[in-house]
């Protein structure tokens, strides 16, 4: 047993991690293969205040249950099924909630990680590992759409060339919009390119309010301020970024122009599987490392530098 | 020809002041009855840096075109008619347009205000002076349920006991919301009550995210960041407030939660006017003083004190 464990501000590989369950009926999955998530890396810094083992993109084999022998991916929010959120369909933002490697819950980034059973969902033969570890973030960008109706929002722009940006591209692309790709890293705008998506260096842009609907990818304090100077009167942002910044911009411009900001989190899984096995989505391109599990922490250092994308860990 | 004039930073009465019209085809209105607004506060006090006669909410005789002779309301956005906004049903959000006594348009507070013709609504029998003079903040209520589902936002919250707060909270009830009026001025609170509506204090209350929709009424910096900690996950804020603070709160709680802020401004003449015709909406309560447009300066002193609803201006 092992696992890569936030502890006192410090990350570190315990060799000797021994993982329990949270609550009774989670399933112990033992993990093939994980995903660093730009979230990992605020946690270090002390988003949230997490302690335990860290890690939420993951897939492995479930060793008991529905699923027992099957390679499984799991939702990441554990909730508790009996309040009024619960019963209402939001289990997302169940006020009872644990969550997978961010609150109160230990994570994938070790051999073994216990799951709720209803949580889990098995993997079809089609998505190799490395993809199923994309289909948390892909889910992620598959909630724009179930979010906001798309039919009137054509002209997209997503702001950010990163993991989350290029996933939310494909997926807006998928869903018949017209995108364009808005970042500062000319090596990760090329893999947009390649994606077929047009993409544009935010230094090289004059900013103005034509696009329908643009997607905050960032991870930046700047990002809903460029993305206000990106949108159209009446047009949608949706809001993907976090950060501890003390203040916002302020929104009068939202007002006048009567823009909507959606807050965007967690998405369907089922979306992103289907998508994944039927192969509109290019996953591949964005793996620009992999280390074993017990290389965990300089794997998490390595994923913090800009040029990377997505970091896996090789667990078992 | 008088009028109410903001200029150099000094509100004046003017009573040698000839109002123009803007375009061609403007038809001059000769004003009724006014109202003051808290955007006319905040224009006084430097807000778009607006320089002309003051006044967007009136009623009055139309002098000439279509609705010769008869009592209008108009409409305030003026827009150009041509650009893809215009041609999209956005002309309230035309790049190209003047606002009534808010931006490059003199405005209602004056004996004449020129008003293109497409923006006037006549105004049925059954609708007095004083009441007509609120179509245009009622407008501004209705664009609420023109912008948002309600259907499956049921527990309304509306933050600010003053105008708008209290024609909001008219509106919510009456397409069948269960609505709460939160403010601080008790006095103000008292009219909520008398309408039959909920209404708390501020300072008596614990805040919890339980609200489907709040309205953020308050004008004041503070009122987003109090909406924030009412509305409950995937819930909607309705934005009315613009500051001119420099900042506003971090959004990252909306992401988290998945709340959507929608931005809202002016609304649907029609839906005033029939609500108002039909005796739906209460506002006589909310006048709370009158004075002919010579004492103009006086009343835009008197309007800005918390004590104060709405004051009209006796014109013609």
């Amino acid at each position: 047993m092992a696992a890569i464990v936030l502890r006192d501000g410090q990350t570190v590989f315990d060799p000797e991690y021994v993982a329990r369950p949270r609550h009774s009926g989670e399933v112990p999955v033992r993990v093939t293969t994980a995903g660093i998530c730009e979230t990992d890396l605020q946690l270090i810094r002390g988003y949230m205040g997490f302690e335990g083992v860290l890690g939420h993109e993951f897939v492995g084999i479930a060793e008991s249950g529905r699923h027992a022998g099957q390679r499984v991916v799991g939702e990441i929010n554990c909730s508790c099924g009996e309040c009024e959120a619960c019963h209402g369909g939001r289990g997302n933002h169940c006020p009872h909630r644990t969550v997978l490697g961010i609150l109160d819950h230990d994570g994938a980034f070790a051999d073994v990680v216990y799951v709720p059973e209803g949580n889990l969902h098995a993997v079809p033969k089609q998505i190799s590992d490395d993809a199923a570890v994309f289909v948390e973030p892909l889910a992620a960008a598959f909630q724009i759409p179930a979010q906001v109706d798309l039919s009137w929002l054509r002209r997209a722009t997503v702001l950010g060339d990163g993991r989350l940006g290029n996933l939310c591209a494909q997926v807006l692309r998928l869903q018949g919009c017209d995108v364009e790709v808005i970042g500062k890293h000319a090596e990760k705008l090329a893999l947009i390119d390649e994606l077929g998506i047009r993409s544009r260096l935010l230094s090289e842009i004059t900013l103005g309010p034509t696009a329908d609907l643009v997607v905050d990818c960032t991870g930046s304090e700047s990002g809903l301020q460029t993305a206000m100077q990106l949108v159209r009167p009446r047009g949608t942002i949706v809001l993907k970024t976090t950060t501890a910044a003390p203040s916002g911009p302020n929104l009068a411009p939202l007002v006048i122009d009567e823009v909507t900001l959606v807050g965007s989190r967690c998405g369907p899984f089922p979306a992103a599987i289907e998508a994944l096995a039927a192969g509109q989505i290019q996953v591949a391109p964005l793996i620009s490392g992999r280390y074993p599990l017990a290389e965990g922490v300089e794997a998490l250092d390595r994923a913090s530098r800009r040029t990377h994308l997505k970091v896996l860990l090789d667990v078992n």
